[in-house]
């Protein structure tokens, strides 16, 4: 199977990087101190975008199996209230990557602080690129040419790529698997992962299953970013219906203790 | 045990209200379709807090047994990425309850829409009655008190109450059981679910285990409240720490397919 194959490969070819680049240091504040001031003030918003797919049990995964068990275990008819028990794997639906997924240094996801999940968000509209390559990888380019557009990234920002993927969330082309269970979906170019890690980002999000190629063997941009103490959202939705620049992304992920990541309502404010 | 109890006494109790008064229509507008106008603007904010208890396996709960529980499947240093298996009770830690958990005709957790979870917040603070007082029943009269410091309600508002017992969370007192199995935390008076009922609100909040007080048998609070296409949150943290009038609440609720409720990370902005 494609994903014992995989981590064979990576166990076998990635070394950890000694010293992972940190992030700079964020302005300090707990999330349980009195209200804790964020980077950028917000504009004004009217609107509000959700960028959550519904999660449900045949949600597509990495691993090309189930993750998400739902079992109803009250009914409103016999017990007055409704209740299920759900089982999961934490990187499945719209989900959060905390820093520790890939890092045993890493923040887990109750030590990501607030002022880091509400953040500017800026798209990269690779649309285009990625309707006629499968594999598309997202180079430093692209970067340029939001930059040119809209300026500069901001500071502290989620950086989010659009590949349109996430249409086809729930039919093959999602995971895109080949004869040999290699999928092939877009994401980011390991140099513009590098790109990405010179400036002062928060997080990466992407409408993939993966903000690493999905025909990657040794993930270059997540065995980089986590460990810097930046975060990742993967199949995210509806980038589509939010600006390239000036929406504020607010990011639900489950606060658990330990966690190394969990399925997250996200939102897009406008 | 004192569910058990409760159940029963709540099912030879409790009759189904026929026609349960539903909430005023609101905006159409799906959450997938492009960006969605919130009823009210939303003024420039600053600041957020984390109204989110972290969530691990003693998380305090509704039952008085563990509905929480974490598997380590994979492990940084042997398979390059920590990941863990999640089995849980969807009203669990900072919980919603979508108006599916007290009614079948109820909308589930990925039906309610983005519009009605990021809205107004409104804060009563009771502290100084349930600190001396466990089993305050917040009244018609504390709704008042507020209106006269801050005016109405605001339309489309989540009424939350600050009674001090988030501070109790991992101690005895949050769910402060009797011998026999009672519990006795702050709640809405059924006089004062009555009022919320005749205004147009989102949603209540509460910094305890239920909205309704720990001692109920028969819930009036949310056989009403949901049924009526209104959402409940419930062991909220840091209310404390937000104005009572003028921020705006985010509720990132999971959106599960026929979810009953769920975990979810909530902030305020300020």
């Amino acid at each position: 199977m494609c994903t014992a194959r995989c981590q064979a490969l990576l166990a076998s070819r990635v070394s950890q990087p000694a010293m992972p680049p940190r992030r700079p240091a964020r302005p300090s504040g707990g999330t349980d101190r009195p209200a804790t001031r964020l980077r950028a003030s917000v504009p004004q918003f009217t609107h509000v975008v959700d960028l959550t797919h519904v999660l449900r049990p045949d949600f597509p995964t990495y691993y090309g199996y189930p993750t998400f068990a739902m079992k109803q275990n009250a009914r409103a008819e016999v017990d007055r209230f409704n209740g299920f028990e759900w089982t999961l794997d934490e990187h499945t639906g719209t989900h959060f990557d905390a820093p520790f997924h890939t890092s045993n240094q890493g923040a887990t996801a109750d030590a990501v602080l607030a002022t880091e999940l509400v953040v500017p968000l800026a798209v990269l509209d690779v649309r285009e690129q990625a309707a006629s390559d499968d594999d598309y990888a997202i180079t430093p380019d692209d970067v340029a040419t939001y930059e040119k557009l809209f300026g500069p990234l901001p500071d502290g920002c989620c950086v989010a790529y659009n590949s349109g993927w996430d249409a086809h969330v729930f039919g093959d082309k999602f995971r895109n698997a080949d004869a040999r269970g290699v999928m092939h979906h877009p994401g980011l170019h390991a140099e513009t992962g590098a790109l990405l890690m010179e400036r002062d980002l928060a997080g990466i999000a992407c409408d993939t299953l993966s903000f690493d190629l999905g025909n990657t063997v040794d993930f270059p941009v997540h065995m980089a970013w986590l460990p810097a103490g930046r975060w990742g959202l993967e199949c995210v939705a509806n980038l589509g219906n939010v600006p390239q620049a000036g929406a504020t992304i607010v990011v639900g992920a489950p606060r658990v203790l330990g966690a190394s990541g969990g399925p997250a309502r996200v939102f897009a404010l406008i």
